[in-house]
């Protein structure tokens, strides 16, 4: 019967209630390189340090729900404010949190017995140009190559999580290219755009059609001034007008 | 210091640890309507009994991942097998369980003390022909309506959850249409799939242009089939041919 199931299992030890956290991936575009923005994790070691890197993410309180926890947690480690965070997916394998270094870690900086945590996915597409807090009494914030992320070992699961964050923009993308102006300065090349439509979808598309292409996009408009200080030919400028776009299309997708 | 402030949270009671839950929304086409998949509850008050519906739903267990969970609880709860069930988006609301008649039901069917709940919300669009448990020991499984979930107070913020689903299916039938087809039988009149897809995107279509948008969908077939044992004159016959889709596409989406 299974709330007979239930009640044997809620008669075990606190393991049994997960703690729930929260994790946030946050992409940036710096023209070139798809970023993602990484925390400096250190680690007293016998007489050593160790140090590696994990998302921005935290254990929620008691008393917050999980969208004002992700807005916290971000702003605390990184001091961003006003982002538009999507909850993306949740991550619950019991074994996530079996690795004795971050085990010890969690116990020592939450000074509590931690069980299994169960860790909700929030994304974010950002501005590069966007003012982060890299350094604070507590924490490093930095941004990284999404590309060398395959040979970081992060945190915990968070190597999964970032790419389940990937695979969610792709498709995304793949459906409606809408987000990747979220990534992009307010006016932007098309040659910009291409390099990261590329990144993101791992694509290699040719600049006649890709150029056709984004032109279709409603809201995407072909301004009369061209790129400031370049030592080649300045290329045009474009920008995305999202009230012309089919904005009722734009959130419940991202 | 964000590791201090959470580890003044972790000396909180148990509560602090909030259990976590799955919730399953299964959908299912009957040919006319949009059906919902809404387990009975009943509680005993004073001399008399309350009954009301919930999702089907449970506590994950300690040892199970979300998506095991998700499995388990739908098939312990409906006879439901080999489902593909899809997360969409977890609750974590502090006041979805503040609601006297939830918590004691659950401490009751629990025998524990419960907090809040985080519950991990999936989504299954299936066949309404597939066999379910409707009547067992302990459940009672039916198929409700989606237009009537209006005038139904359904358990904990469990209307809120039917609704985010429903809302994501309407998204992503907005962009690919191609899940409207797990909602029919393996062969469908063209009225069935125009039926279904203006009950989810709330539309009235035009016949004939509708059927000019779908015959363009890659895998959409018109077999040499015509309905059999209708009073009228008997429609022409369609399948989908997953292998003749972009794959690739249908997976992530949905």
């Amino acid at each position: 019967m299974i709330d007979n199931k239930v009640s044997q299992e809620t008669s075990q030890p606190i393991a049994y209630n997960p703690h729930v956290s929260i994790d946030c991936v946050v992409f940036g575009f710096d023209g070139e390189k798809l970023k993602i923005l990484l925390i400096e994790r250190t680690i007293r070691e016998g007489d050593g340090n160790y140090s590696d890197k994990k998302l921005p993410g935290s254990i929620i309180y008691q008393d917050e729900d999980l969208d004002t926890a992700a807005t916290r947690v971000l702003n605390e480690l990184t001091g961003l404010k006003n982002i538009f965070l999507h909850q993306f997916h949740s991550f619950g394998d019991p074994k996530r949190t079996s690795n004795p270094r971050d085990k010890n870690w969690l116990e020592k900086t939450t000074n509590t017995k931690i069980g299994r945590i169960v860790t909700v996915g929030y994304l974010a597409l950002i501005k590069i140009s966007r003012k982060i807090i890299f350094e604070s009494e507590n924490t490093t914030a930095r941004w990284y190559d999404v590309k060398s992320l395959s040979n970081m070992k992060l945190a915990f699961d968070h190597n999964q999580i970032a790419e389940e964050a990937l695979k969610h923009i792709r498709h995304q993308v793949m459906l409606q290219p809408y987000m990747l102006f979220e990534l992009l300065p307010r006016k932007f090349t098309m040659t910009q755009l291409r390099n990261l439509y590329d990144l993101i979808l791992e694509t290699k598309s040719d600049v006649r059609n890709f150029q056709k292409k984004m032109l279709q996009i409603d809201g995407l408009e072909q301004l009369d001034e061209v790129q400031k200080n370049v030592p080649y030919r300045a290329p045009r400028l474009y920008r995305f007008n999202k009230r012309k776009a089919k904005i009722s299309k734009l959130k419940p997708g991202f």
